[in-house]
């Protein structure tokens, strides 16, 4: 057991139980963290479901489209973004999926030619999110294939472009980067792109937005995601895709989504309710807790750096503010040149190597979303590095 | 609103509140029969969960395999197994799906060799369950493609068999069936081999085998399904597969997917339960019943028939009885050629066609586990059929 507590720049690093020689793993982007906040809210946010319950496979004859969605998911999908006012919902159909990463891929089949002549490329700006490339590559299709980094795209060929805009790994604020002469499809994949994690500076109006429960409010073991399209026939053969790969959406899950996204608007809507009580504003301040214990350990370190972000206005809190990204995007100092296997070797911190994202083994990802122990313990961890 | 009562073969056939014009969709296999059982049980198969709950990722640490698996669904799976005696589960690694279609998927998948020089063929014996085709065609793979019927399978190359049984559509038991030198791969699909379907002869003992709890318990809106699996590299590959196409399956569903089949369980495992109130006694008791009345209705037909299930011994229920299929697997009589036209443009019934099982339109799939109300409306049109 530790008990000693580390003082960087003033601040101290509360004591953990994390053994010294105890591995942190801080590979995945776990969203344990806002746990805090759903404990704080007790049974108000619980769901019961019957046995007899939601036993079709159907959630709503009338809807023409996404056919397995529960009306009132997609009412409270609707209420969420016009609560945040982070992204149009008007005049755009909702399909949702078991988490967005089956909804990429229904995007990728639906923006994809039917019939080409060869697979046409699906490109991201480097760093990217390390698993597009192996989800768009695992079945070899005829479709689709890999295209690598968006920057250096040189062919005069369709193609189709992800923006994840916060960037997964490194938080950057992004536009499509392509310049080719050939016409290329959009997909806005904008998981991070809620209050807590960096300012609201405009509502996203693009052809096809994802998002996902998971980073949005923390329910990753859900599976939910959704996206906005404005183009119908992209909207069904994206639902086609979801109802072939696995007939649509577990309704449990499309309960909880409706309970939660309903509390989260309550607390906003409803007149009276603390700001401490808010999910964003309780989240956002959490991770801004986080980022500025990082900040003073990061500034005084011979080992790591992170890049710095500019502060924005915020349309939703109303004030200018630094991002506060759910990764730290590390990267190592000269002398060591493979960032993950150092955090891992030296530091005992399990990290996702640049090499996954695109770009070299300077750096790597850590998740700032995990549990505070294993946060404390990665900053007393690096906090003492620094002395070697 | 019909009020009149048909009477074939001395049985009343129930009246509905179904107009004559009204289309009957038959063409799904929507499970809701099984809501009745579910409503007698009432608040014991409910399920809460509270906000903070089954956040992670993460299902189990420990399983090296199906990482995102909670460990209880995995002994809820076993347990099951063990009442019913339908499946060896011993030394079998158990694999979780968003249903059965994600886990046939990730099951061609593993089986695929990994670089191979042209696609393996996929095959089944006609008729065959009308997505499997499909589904694997989608994405146009360069792993796996298509091959058609089983049973016309002459090529001396290597290929995957699915082997459905009972089959979907037609309810019969079924053994591999291509007869080809090269190695093939089997996976069975035994989404329906459950006492309320079928006579349990034997406990299976394949070496990758698929079960869903939609056509289990009747929970098709849960989305869940599971593999038995004999080789840990193809379990690891089929997880990989579900990893990637949706990062594991929706907590929510497993909670549930636990207190369903404890409540099923249970019935058989604590002394006293009354045979009525025990899940595969009420259900195969409610097919049974629908069978019989659709044989009164159908030996009187002149324009459908329906081949006879001959009698086997169930191992479960201790007693020699007919299966009582999921589908009514329908064949017009002469003088009709078409008969998802037929049924769609004179009885107003929705089914599927012959050809989407890969054989001629002479044939189409009816489902059996629908609402009363449309089973007894289809019973209905079809005895005033006869009477053209």
């Amino acid at each position: 057991m530790v008990v000693a507590t580390d003082k960087s720049n003033g601040r101290s690093i509360p004591a953990t139980n994390i053994s010294p020689n105890t591995i942190i793993e801080l590979e995945k982007g776990d969203p344990v963290v806002f746990e805090k906040y759903w404990r704080k809210r007790g049974e108000e946010c619980s769901i019961v479901i019957r046995g007899w319950e939601m036993m079709s496979y159907h959630g709503d004859a009338k809807n023409n489209v996404c056919w397995y969605m529960l009306p009132e998911v997609e009412r409270s999908i609707r209420r969420l973004h016009h609560v945040v006012g982070n992204a149009v919902t008007h005049d755009r159909y909702i399909v949702v999926g078991t988490g967005a990463t089956q909804l990429f891929q229904a995007a990728v089949f639906a923006l994809s030619p039917s019939h080409p002549s060869k697979p046409i490329n699906v490109l991201a700006a480097a760093p990217f999110y390390s698993e597009y490339q192996d989800e768009i590559s695992i079945l070899r299709s005829g479709l689709y294939q890999w295209g690598g980094d968006a920057a250096s795209y040189k062919k005069n060929e369709p193609y189709i472009e992800v923006i994840t805009s916060p960037n997964n790994p490194d938080g950057i604020i992004r536009g499509p980067v392509v310049k080719s002469e050939a016409k290329g499809k959009l997909i806005h994949d904008l998981a991070y792109y809620w209050p807590h994690y960096t300012p609201i500076t405009h509502q996203a109006d693009h052809d096809l937005m994802l998002f996902t429960f998971s980073k949005c409010t923390g329910h990753a073991g859900s599976r939910f995601g959704w996206a906005l399209v404005k183009d119908i026939e992209v909207a069904k053969k994206m639902t086609r895709y979801v109802q072939l790969s696995s007939i649509g959406v577990s309704k449990e899950t499309q309960t909880r989504v409706v309970k939660i996204i309903g509390v989260v608007c309550d607390g906003y809507q409803n007149f009276g309710s603390m700001e401490s009580e808010l999910f964003f504003e309780y989240s956002k301040h959490l991770l801004r807790e986080r980022w500025e214990k990082l900040w003073a350990v990061i500034d005084e370190s011979k080992v790591f750096s992170v890049a710095k972000y500019p502060k924005a206005f915020c349309n939703f809190t109303n004030e200018s503010s630094e991002p506060s990204p759910g990764f730290i995007w590390l990267k190592c100092e000269e002398g060591v040149e493979d960032c993950e296997s150092y955090l891992l070797e030296k530091l005992k911190v399990r990290a996702r190597a640049g090499k996954r994202f695109g770009v070299d083994s300077k750096y790597a990802r850590i998740s700032m979303i995990g549990t505070d122990d294993d946060f404390n313990e990665f900053l007393r961890r690096v906090s003492n590095a620094k002395k070697e």
